[in-house]
């Protein structure tokens, strides 16, 4: 338990820190709601769940990992089910106004639940075959890059003549492609794959730290603030 | 209790999953509420409810099954008892602007309640009886079903002329055949029963995880649509 504290384990610190900027960011959503208009009180209020029901699965990792010094990868895919889903919801919502389908929103979900099965039995079956199931899991994580850069999401983004939307999809373009690209460079450390020399084993969980910070705290606050912008546009 | 986690016990992963989900869509439910007009508030009210009853009997169903390896089956029907008449109580606010009556929802939740005593009965009673009271059971549930294809429920949808209302109505009679037909499919691996040479016993959890997250959160979901539809429509 504690001794990991006591000699400042870098793994164990980062789930201090997500725990608490989890939690922080899902009460700044919430409370935050109420300054919004409409149409983005249910953007923000998914930008809440997100990172609140990240907050809760960070207090199981943070314990989960303080006794058994070892990957809470279960927690972190059962997270993942839930807030990438939720993820996709949110670039849904951001084009909806411009007619985004609801098979598109479909087609996104089904990828990334490919991507999230796929990379848990490569995390979870051992030493031979994560590479296998990394590469099929990627392939679903490519899809999402292609939907958003020439399917049906980009397509719809050029119809937008607000120039905080238009910013808005800029920006989820570069989370999808280098922000989401921090979790399969983090997933190369495992045993056996391409860079297990070079790092760890438990630095994995340094690099889905950090990329859930950025993706999911990062990504909830450009939406809050083309959500201020716009609201303010109609006062 | 912790070891079927680091072993991926697909159940516990599934009562993780249906915890979070259950209360994330409760708080959803509750929040947007303030986003619908007066009539479909009680809707949404009544969808935060059964996903927020869903949400605490998830906990002690997660925590029973972490700590035994078996399944909660008394926590299952307490939460049923309460969650399948507030189901009846959603069809019943559906069909209220077209005339549904008291009596029909007296109805569905008498056919409901004895659907989940005798399922009680059978789930407990052990081998040899799990096939009789199952029958038993499944007499109730195609009451339920036949109310909503031939009974009063189906004569009231007729008469509606929105289309957002015709598509729930059409959704829901899905769900309770479709969706609520898991149920009875996850009871038969019962030892002894049609399936139980096909699944472990354990799977029964899967199938009931599985068909409660399609059915609680996934009809509350057609609900919230149709609700956000025609608030809007009135503004
Ligand atoms: C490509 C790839 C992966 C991608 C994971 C991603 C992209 C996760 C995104 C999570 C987010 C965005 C959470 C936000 O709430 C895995 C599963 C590590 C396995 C290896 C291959
Ligand atoms: C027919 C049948 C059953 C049906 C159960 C059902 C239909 C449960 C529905 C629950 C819902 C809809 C909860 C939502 O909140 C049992 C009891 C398994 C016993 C075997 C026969």
């Amino acid at each position: 338990g504690l001794d990991r504290i006591i000699n400042s384990d870098p793994v164990a610190i980062t789930f201090f820190i997500g725990y608490m900027a989890m939690f922080a960011s899902a009460v700044f959503f919430f409370a935050e709601r109420a300054s919004v208009d409409g149409k983005w009180k249910t953007s923000l209020l998914v930008s809440g769940l997100i990172t609140g029901i990240a907050a809760i699965h960070y207090y199981y990792m943070r314990d989960f990992y303080l006794q058994t010094g070892s990957s809470p990868t279960a927690f972190r895919y059962v997270d993942w089910t839930l807030t990438v889903p939720l993820m996709c919801v949110e670039f849904y919502l951001l084009t909806k106004p411009f007619g985004a389908k609801g098979a598109t929103l479909t087609k996104l979900i089904i990828a990334s639940l490919v991507m999230l099965v796929t990379g848990y039995i490569g995390e979870t079956s051992g030493l031979d075959n994560n590479i296998f199931w990394g590469i099929v899991s990627t392939l679903g994580y490519l899809y999402i890059v292609y939907e958003v850069f020439a399917g049906d999401v980009a397509k719809l983004s050029q119809s937008s003549d607000s120039p905080a939307l238009k910013k808005a999809m800029f920006l989820l373009k570069i989370f999808i492609t280098l922000g989401w690209s921090i979790y399969p460079i983090g997933y190369m450390v495992l045993p056996g794959n391409l860079l297990s020399g070079l790092f760890e084993v438990s630095s994995i969980d340094l690099f889905y730290n950090l990329a859930d910070a950025i993706n999911k705290i990062g990504f909830g606050l450009v939406i809050y603030s083309v959500a201020i912008k716009e609201s303010k546009k109609t006062t």
